[in-house]
């Protein structure tokens, strides 16, 4: 059975990891016959977000692995403790704390610095050559993590796109229900909430970078 | 195209919604061709848990509606507007939320008194026979809602049955990927989380609810 660790920025679409598209990842890998183990960094978030007003709550702190582990049932390590000799591929679903948490792209654009400790555990399965799967956003933190070139997507958004590009990355749009695939450097894409219109359409694309991620060899 | 209220009572297993479960469910509901509103109480949650040490943080206050938001994406509405003539149905997903929040199950067992907003609304829809969802806990809820003698399940869990059997609820055994059918008060329960090893025991059991609410006339 593959072992897939997936890889948190908070909880909630705002601030942290949107929250379909990370239950989604892991009833996919689930239903691909594969197992999960989640991983967050132990942090501050950039912004707690009041996801009812959209509003940033400037006197509120909230920690990215605490928040995560409400997503994985408090069954999540620090990604400190990501060993990548223990799992044959790394996901990571999107949402803003993926843009504002794993990375700063959100408010730094194509200046975006990637948090130490998430970049040390991406570039390891970039390294040992093992598949990733980026969605949403955080295909952002992707272009921080491979080299010059590396085809990646975001949708299609124009303005992202450029960011990224002015990274070395090399976008590449895409619909919600389909993938970008660099199979020189064993990463999948694909837009999700960054395109999708409900949850049907970001389960699509999701479901299809999953399978795609665990059919590379 | 018939159109769903879900009723969602933060966003946490240990103090809210169970997030896989009310995501599970929404995927579901659009699965089967439906629609669906998302409702919260606006009112403060019973507690805080930290979800990484499972640890009552005594210091924080969130608000169920601001917290339901994140599940939702921002589009939930407080369960005040939740008017029964505008759904075909109503579903409540579970986690500890439903026993805390929405009703005092959690902490008062079989003297549990309900949220008066939510009872309002769930007794709105059972008084119109429209058929009803209660996932995990959430059926210790509806033990307040429906008449004695509702037949309903929470899985096998012998104390939490017992109590609910005290309400005057008749509490029927029910494995995790399947459903008990009240069909003269059109109440579908499904133990999910209650007896679920994992996402992929919560979705068939959840999916097995949504589909028999949806099939109900």
């Amino acid at each position: 059975m593959k072992n897939i660790a997936v890889i948190l920025s908070g909880c909630g679409v705002f601030d942290g990891a949107e929250i379909h598209e990370a239950v989604l990842t892991l009833l996919a890998i689930r239903q691909a016959g594969a197992s999960y183990q989640c991983f967050a960094p132990d942090k501050s978030q950039l912004h707690v977000v009041n996801h009812l007003t959209g509003d940033v709550d400037e006197t509120a702190s909230r920690n990215v692995l605490t928040e995560s582990a409400r997503i994985a049932r408090g069954d999540i390590k620090p990604v400190t403790e990501c060993d990548v000799d223990e799992f044959d591929a790394i996901i990571l679903p999107g949402g803003f704390g993926a843009a504002k948490n794993l990375c700063t792209f959100a408010v730094d654009g194509d200046q975006s610095r990637p948090d130490a400790e998430v970049l040390a555990v991406c570039k390891a399965f970039a390294e040992a050559r093992k598949p990733a799967g980026y969605a949403c956003i955080a295909p952002a933190l992707a272009a921080s993590v491979y080299p010059q070139g590396v085809k990646l997507t975001i949708g299609n958004d124009e303005a992202t796109a450029t960011g990224i590009n002015a990274m070395g990355a090399e976008h590449v749009n895409c619909d919600v229900d389909d993938v970008v695939i660099d199979n020189e450097h064993k990463l999948v894409t694909t837009p999700a909430y960054m395109l999708a219109q409900d949850i049907l359409e970001a389960n699509a694309g999701l479901t299809k970078m999953v399978k795609s991620v665990l059919a590379m060899k």
